[in-house]
């Protein structure tokens, strides 16, 4: 018998949930740079190959998703609320769900000039997902709760950066001479942008709302 | 006293909520007839006609739903978990909301070119309907579980499908030389309707987490 | 030792949401006289001070919320169902960010010619608030069940009132020559705002599920 089956033995069934959560967070990092690179790629189709390597990681995540709603379903101990586990899953899904789904309307409304709203959108989103990242990974064993409550309230503070950078988008759509379809997809497009960042400080809320039950 | 009244002495006052969830399930069946009606009619004002009649259905339902509320207040005993009957009432509900709101967006937005996007959405209600209506009617009983689960992977594809359906509608708004009052319209219709698709996702995803729960 | 601080010992902790909902709903009933004032102010440069000035109170509110979710970590024993508490502070929020995302979307979009549709909405916004704000303030001793339902029922039909004046300003939109630039400002500044309504027909719906609950 292998140290590995002993210890998957012995080892909560609860426990399961940490690493489900932490191959979730993984993928949004990944996600995040893809797309990043993706807004600053200066050739339209090495960018559309970017944008579309989304697709997978998008998909790779509803099935880890899903995986942690069957442990629900099966674990009768959790770590944590199997409310609080239930609304982590889904808003970290979301997250993937509207990162995919921004660079989808990048290509199905062939926007092709990428402007400074996008590729600011892109960096807040990098930022964001790389402190929700450390919070999620934070979560496992709890002792630094300083620095997990840190990258919660950095992830709130991007948020309304996230709002502020519409609100800048919008006026500026709607101060200049643009035309009115190439308003309509910019639009789209910030909106879905914004939403990201709102799936973010959403996993950012439950995870400093599992922190306060908790310690 | 009738049969029927000793009847009500001795059933279960849980059970009520199966009847609720059926007749509303059966609207739901009526309405997404008449919207697949509507759409290949080519006579304008006989098309308005049909539209109109959905109005009548989504104030039929919001009665029922109404009552649905009522008896979760009055009941301790009740079937599920009172929450999942609180979603399923919820996401129905909102199928037929959204149903009559796409119907009245064709009219208010005086949409007279009926397009084969609008029309294809019509086909994956209809079907999605179909099987969350079989879904809705095997929660009774809960004998056939392999089929009660088949409607709900269907209605989970086809809410697929009508995410395809909406990616492709929008690229061809985009692509041929729509008017941009055309595309603001067009893309309204064509969301709420994959929003329609949405709501039957989430009802077939409660019934699923109803049979995980209790079999 | 004063009086006040005798009675801050003995009055129940659970007491404190009262004064917090009420705090929260009297903030509410200021922005929606404010907004009011706003679109009947004919000056551009006047108009703009008293929209801008609903971003205070919407911080304001904010801070209060806040101050709900600490509260309900913190209380064991809460005056009504932690989850009723959760959702009414939630739903309150809501309506003091759609207001202010309103007022901003008027000053972002350089909205000048403040349009029928908009002045009635904001009267039905200010109607319904009054009649929420009653409401909450009857919560505390639930003495006068019939004015507080009465209340909840004119917030449902106000809501209703919200959905046919964004019909109608629509369908006025898009039957009259109004450039699409026009369409894209107008229609996402009436959604937002039958989101006003919405939000308060949620938090009617909360209450009444207390009063339900609780009598």
């Amino acid at each position: 018998m292998s140290f590995a089956s002993i210890m998957k033995i012995f080892l909560p069934k609860d426990r399961v949930f940490y690493g489900l959560f932490e191959e979730v967070s993984s993928n949004l990092t990944q996600m995040s740079e893809v797309f990043g690179k993706a807004v600053t790629e200066q050739d339209p189709s090495a960018r559309a190959v970017l944008l579309k390597q989304l697709e997978d990681w998008e998909h790779k995540n509803d099935e880890v998703t899903h995986r942690i709603f069957i442990e629900l379903g099966r674990n009768f101990i959790t770590p944590f609320d199997r409310e609080d586990i239930h609304y982590l899953a889904t808003s970290l899904d979301d997250i993937a769900d509207f990162m995919w789904g921004s660079a989808k309307r990048m290509m199905n409304y062939y926007i092709d000039d990428v402007d400074d709203t996008t590729r600011g959108f892109a960096e807040i989103i990098k930022k964001s997902i790389t402190a929700l990242n450390k919070a999620v990974y934070g979560l496992r064993d709890m002792k630094d709760l300083r620095s997990l409550t840190e990258a919660c309230v950095l992830i709130n503070s991007l948020e309304n950066e996230g709002d502020d950078m519409l609100d800048r988008g919008m006026m500026q759509l709607f101060s200049s001479n643009t035309n009115p379809i190439e308003i309509i997809k910019k639009k789209d497009l910030y909106q879905m942008l914004e939403v990201v960042t709102d799936k973010c400080e959403d996993a950012a809320n439950v995870i400093e709302s599992i922190i306060i039950k908790y310690v």
